[in-house]
């Protein structure tokens, strides 16, 4: 069987889930196509881009679209979270969360799988804390100031963290079942 | 002649485009409809805009996309400006602006006139700075926190000021030229 195509021009993304999918004996390979993304929710984004990929390249694929959304920020970054941490940061957010007592956040991951039959959608969530300051160097993106819930390390000090309790893992994990029935 | 028709759901933007164009004999009317917004320049989500009112009205209108770039911000809000107000408003961006001195900051408007010869596109740019804080309660968004070049009061504080130096009113008397030839 063809590798099984992870449409996305984020190396860390596909890194993960490179290491995830290969736990279930599916192997994937890189593409990155210029995808149109469209505004919305992150399951309307993820769907369209997967639709625009699979038109191009008509064989099994999939997208990854995530978010990191902020309860005291009305769920700031959420959809926009890579194009603003070009623009602001963690440095950015920190500023945004500097004085405020409710920390909590949660990412949030919408993998979409395309094939012939049409597209599925699967989820995955992590609740978790903004920590107070910058820490680690482990992952990417918001990981350095994101401490999920009931740890005492960001995503980016402690990377194995990240592979069993991140919002990817969880929609990957999805996306393994459905792939293995 | 019928009126024509501002597509827009913010009344801010209705009231301001009314006054501008009456002062050519322009009479606009005001319809607001479900819009896909897409992501891109504000050329781009303008064009696409009007494009797609054109296609459901048949009738000549126009849209208006515009923007606040802040330089020491990447151009943060940016495209992303009326969701960015939504989620962090005025106190956010005045956070993300703490202990900046750079405060230099523009706001852009583009206007998408569509008719049966297609669309044409306007702009208009107002360079300015972010103030340290909330001032005024005039004009709409980010009009408290924004003083246009050369001048000491926000566009809330004076809304005479905006009038005749915004950005939405450059591009709107540069579509007011183009509709009197």
């Amino acid at each position: 069987m063809p590798a099984l195509i992870f449409v996305t021009g984020n190396k860390g993304k596909f890194r993960e889930a490179r290491e995830i999918l290969s736990t279930g004996g599916i192997e994937i390979a890189n593409k990155n196509l210029p995808i149109e993304e469209k505004r919305g929710t992150l399951e309307e984004i993820a769907e369209d881009a997967a639709e625009q990929a699979y038109a191009k390249l008509k064989t099994p694929l999939f997208v990854e679209d995530s978010g990191l959304f902020i309860h005291a920020l009305n769920g700031f970054p959420g959809e926009f979270s890579a194009w603003a941490f070009k623009k602001i940061g963690n440095r950015g957010i920190l500023k945004l969360m500097g004085g405020e007592k409710n920390r909590r956040a949660h990412f949030k991951s919408v993998v979409a799988y395309a094939d012939k039959n049409g597209i599925k959608l699967f989820d995955g969530v992590c609740t978790g804390a903004i920590a107070r300051k910058v820490r680690g160097t482990g992952g990417f993106g918001y990981d350095p100031i994101f401490v999920p819930k009931g740890e005492k390390f960001t995503f980016a000090e402690r990377e194995d963290l990240k592979t069993v309790l991140s919002h990817r893992y969880k929609s990957l994990k999805k996306l393994l079942e459905y792939l293995k029935i």
